[in-house]
């Protein structure tokens, strides 16, 4: 039986607030948990009905789980994490490639870019506060596991760029043709948000932007469309 | 004043069949029909409020548009255009790049891809039967004024494959390296669905497997993506 106080903590943290407070956060599915058991994810907790085959630390009854569950339709398994804040070390983006998102507000959009950086193998991701919430259900579900492999820091953009020493490059609708660009050991690639691009106080810190070919008439590609073409054109050339 | 029969047959357009019975389209939203008139779409009818600038044949209150109108939220303006049924003419598929999509199911992928396939230039998006609804409001809004530029065809995508005459490349997880690619004029990008890729049938009309090669560890890229990508490669070398 759980208690009145665990259901209503573990309803709690559908609250990105309430999940600070706490340093845990929440993700719900059978599709999701299995992912990031897969990726060996340190769950804290694992709730789950008699139908959840997986790994579990607790069993609830389909009653108890649709009262903790935020699913209109509640799936057999809810698991509890711990809240992951990696400092960023000095002089960390000195080697590999980084992705940094800088204000990437659609949940969707950051589980996605997350996942890309992965398939790509880059060290790290980098997320400016006004990014969505990466501990929210939608950014895990996007990321497909890949939050549970990826180093994944949130940081002041600005300041982390500042001390970067090597190449910042910022992806916009103008700049050096990405077909072209030398690919080094090291390098940021910087993603703006969906409606503005790259912030101002982003952009001083670019050191040079790119830009993909169009060879058509639609007016841009998405966050994550271009992430994946950039990432590919520097892998491309690096092994190259 | 809309009478009781317009209003059922604006609000009737939300459903597939009847869309196609009466061979029209509804799209609402001030942001895609601003994008669909500046490409130039010929629409039949826009109905709009007094708040609402643009083209308009018919001006509704605000009280009328909250009737015709599938938004919780209603908009300034939901207009009217004629389902395009484009036949695809024989060997048209000898020129130019080609975006085919095999079942692909989320409509805003089919939106996405639609998109990708004008900013690269493509000639031709060929959607297969179990696609999502071209004329649905997700897609046309992911399309981002694309769904208004492209020459879109829905066919029997075996059969147009068959007399196809030109490199059909399949993207899958096992094939040839994509950027290893020697692009053509003239070829076929065929896109599988999100969850079981590209169909028995289509496979066997795949000249080529290509893939994207993955430096990390993520399972998989979404489809709008793994098409960018492989639009990017051909592209580059066309030019180069």
């Amino acid at each position: 039986m759980l208690s009145k106080a665990e259901i209503q903590r573990l309803r709690s943290l559908r609250d990105k607030k309430h999940r600070e407070a706490l340093g845990l956060f929440v993700i719900e599915g059978e599709k999701v948990v299995n992912e990031l058991l897969a990726a060996r994810h340190p769950f804290e907790e694992i709730y789950g009905t008699a139908s959840w085959h997986g790994r579990r630390t607790r069993e609830v009854s389909g009653e108890e789980m649709s009262r903790i569950s935020s699913f209109p339709t509640p799936s057999t398994v809810l698991a509890v994490g711990r809240l992951q804040t990696h400092p960023l070390e000095p002089r960390a983006l000195g080697s590999g490639l980084t992705l940094a998102l800088d204000g990437v507000q659609d949940p969707g959009n950051v589980g996605t870019l997350i996942r890309i950086a992965d398939w790509y193998g880059l060290s790290r991701v980098l997320l400016s506060p006004d990014c969505a919430d990466l501990h929210s259900q939608k950014v895990i579900n996007a990321s497909m596991g890949s939050f549970a492999r990826m180093k994944i820091h949130s940081v002041d953009l600005v300041a982390a760029l500042a001390e970067a020493g090597v190449p910042v490059l910022g992806c916009d609708l103008e700049g050096d043709p990405v077909h072209a660009l030398e690919a080094g050991e090291a390098a940021v690639i910087v993603i703006g948000s969906e409606g503005r691009g790259i912030s101002q106080a982003v952009r001083a810190r670019v050191t040079r932007f790119v830009t993909i070919p169009r060879y058509g008439q639609a007016e841009s590609l998405n966050a994550a469309v271009a992430a994946a073409v950039v990432c590919d054109n520097l892998r491309r050339r690096g092994r190259g």
